[in-house]
């Protein structure tokens, strides 16, 4: 049997963090090796980053951009651990520093881990570069909880932007916000989108390719958000071992280049 | 074996003129006894007015507002046959010259044949009316093929009409037509609607009743507009032998009054 | 301001007592007065019958079908509170004790709370009683997790019943459990079950209505198992201060009797 | 403007033929030059094979395997023209025959043209390929009419087919084709059936990939049966001009090798 993968993260107290140290300790393919505070900070069940780089074979960080990019220098320097990013807000610079840095190790970096949303993405993008404008309808519906206070979600634009990219076409160009009204006949080339809110709902996403006489659904449906974290940990086993190098969440689902999947 | 229902139409050469033939050409529980002409008018397979009310058990009317009343009083000076209206733009005294007709023989309109959309109709009404807009989110989703130009569809209006008034409320009042960028929380007691054009679809529309914890969804899909005529038949059925009055496809489905399900 | 209503539970240790004490906890609308402790016990935040009958507006019971038959003689002699009973395995002797003190107090049993279903259920009848079975296939599709180890589940087969009711049938006279090779065509009047088994699943039923042109689909999503005390704790609301009487979720929902409704 | 692309038809009175026929008469992108009537047959619009040979663009056949192969011989010969190929039952030797003919021109063989299905099968396996049987499981989910006599219906088979192949393991090893009674907690890595006949519908199929935390759902819905004809034509529009070689729906789609869509 082979030992258990250790785990340290970084933001070990938000929610992604704590999400994933839930996960962990329900998993004995995991060891959970401890939470990395702010350097200065102390706290129960915190380690500083040298004792966590010292002995993780993955750190996984949920903190800033600037926080992610000092971390993943001193882990290339280090010549590891492997390193998830899940930190969002980059500035250009911090982006070079990792780039840097996965000339030593292995970085997966991602703003959306989840293995099913980011699958959703390749595929709607591989059936939109198959599927012509003319004679396939692309149309985008989702659906969220009352609390939610924006529309359309991230998620469906960036399958907006999926769908787009694999026409060759930027989302802006053709997508339809909303119909209310006379609308005149659906514009061929269109990607429309629609909303609903309602109740406890955690999220679905559903994109529509429809021709005359046949449509094609590919749809997604949440039903915790601790798939977040699931696919936190799986990109985590993956990079494991790997080569050097940048990696996204189409790598661990083996998807083609271009193929989408990249939720950052 | 009982002898097939006689059947004439009147506007015998409209959309549901010849859909309705088509369906009796096929079913041996139903004889086409002939198309009625306008006054003065002739053709292949028409018969007159005073014919058509001579033979017919049943005569099926789409044609105006003002030729339906109009046949509706001659159908009640003869005492007979019954008389299912698919006619509509009635003024008020139109309306009056029916209800003065269905004193003397069994008279039912409605605007919409539907069976599935009747009764999706009523068990709308019933389950706004039982579960608190504190809650309980009610949401309205229709999908139409590329050629539609309005939106929502009017079978998704009446819906939300049939909703509000399960709830007590006008659908003005709380109606929420798109949302697009920063909507805020949804308010309880919202209606909204989400609209799909796509494709060839033929008419889907579903409702939703969202609580915290669980969703019910009451949906209707078309497969075939054939479904228009084939309900005016199962009118036509349900209607032949009933004692005088006015009747709507709320009756036909046995549902109670004020349960929605008239579309007219 | 109305005061908050006084809840106590029996069987508070249970799945479903501690299920409703967390949704209490949360309510300001409610107040929790204690679980009430097997005779003799004793224990944190655990008061005896005899308290518990002089403080609650209502006692939910979760225990056994010999216990909440002889806390209903109890509740009743006392002449309330109102009593919430979610038991099952009663003797007929103890269904006769629960009749006898709902000539006292008001009594509401069920065995399945959820407001979506009891609401899905209703419709369910009501729809299979509206449309023939010539003409409208009826057809049952339940989803779950893969932990689950019979099919189809109890709710499917309630919701099956009560379809079969609304025709006027048994439901073991036209069922088809499941379908695989050389089937035949689907004899009129069946009620065919379909059965899905996957991942997380919390539970989905559907019902199909489905004529020759259009389909009917009445559905129920669980998004999360709470669902059940939040409808317990709707049926404690509504039974506060009613008259004496055996009451049921179909009361609750305001459906007709015979409507279905009744997971008992 | 580019000139209609000219196609002839053999088979030209059976039910494909003729929905091709129907599509082509309304498509002013295709010539439609005659249907090839059986060797020594005659009839109105019929055209013998050697005047098609030297009048198409491309061949559409749904005859049978040997007159197919012969054809293709024939076309092979005379340089020209394409050959879409829809006929299915072959022997070997026919087979051979083709694969000899793709040396001189381009042949396109399958047995299901809808271009939806093909897609489906596509995406099925990519997506069965990346999620690992250890925490997805798959379920497929049909809906046909119910005068269909078999179940599941072969495209769901066919369904399955792509997704074993995608975790590289044979569908008979890991079928569940229903589940009724006590079933047990469903083992990873199978693949269940599920099979709904109801009333009118075309043909509905579904795949989920479900975790347990989030659920993927990969659908088709068929409008109409004309999807087939429609997909066949847009296969000769693909095919004409291509070099030599025997192509399949993959390569219409851009799908890459072993990507499933091929439904012969």
């Amino acid at each position: 049997m082979t030992s258990p993968l250790k785990i340290a993260v970084a933001g070990a107290n938000g929610r992604m963090g704590r999400a994933i140290q839930s996960l962990l300790a329900a998993d004995p393919g995991f060891a959970f090796v401890g939470g990395i505070g702010r350097p200065g900070s102390a706290g129960a069940g915190l380690i500083d980053r040298s004792a966590a780089i010292g002995v993780a074979d993955v750190i996984l960080d949920f903190t800033t951009g600037s926080a992610a990019a000092e971390l993943a220098g001193l882990c290339a320097a280090a010549g590891g651990p492997a390193l998830v990013i899940g930190a969002t807000g980059f500035e250009p610079d911090e982006l070079e520093l990792i780039a840097e840095a996965a000339g030593s190790i292995p970085i997966l970096r991602s703003g959306n881990f989840s293995i099913g949303l980011n699958m959703l993405m390749g595929l709607v993008a591989q059936a939109a570069r198959a599927l012509p404008a003319e004679g396939w309808d692309i149309e985008i519906l989702e659906a969220h909880h009352n609390r939610k206070i924006d529309a359309p979600s991230g998620t469906a634009l960036m399958l907006g932007e999926a769908a787009a990219a694999g026409r060759g076409v930027s989302l802006a160009s053709v997508e339809r916000r909303a119909r209310d009204g006379i609308t005149g006949e659906r514009p061929q080339g269109e990607i429309g989108f629609a909303v609903l809110r309602a109740g406890g709902i955690v999220g679905e996403h559903s994109v529509l390719f429809a021709a005359a006489e046949e449509v094609i659904t590919l749809s997604h449906s949440a039903l915790d958000r601790a798939m977040f974290a699931r696919g936190a940990l799986a990109a985590a086993r993956w990079l494991a071992g790997r080569a050097p190098g940048e990696y996204s969440m189409r790598d661990v689902l083996g998807l083609a280049p271009g193929a989408g999947g990249q939720a950052a």
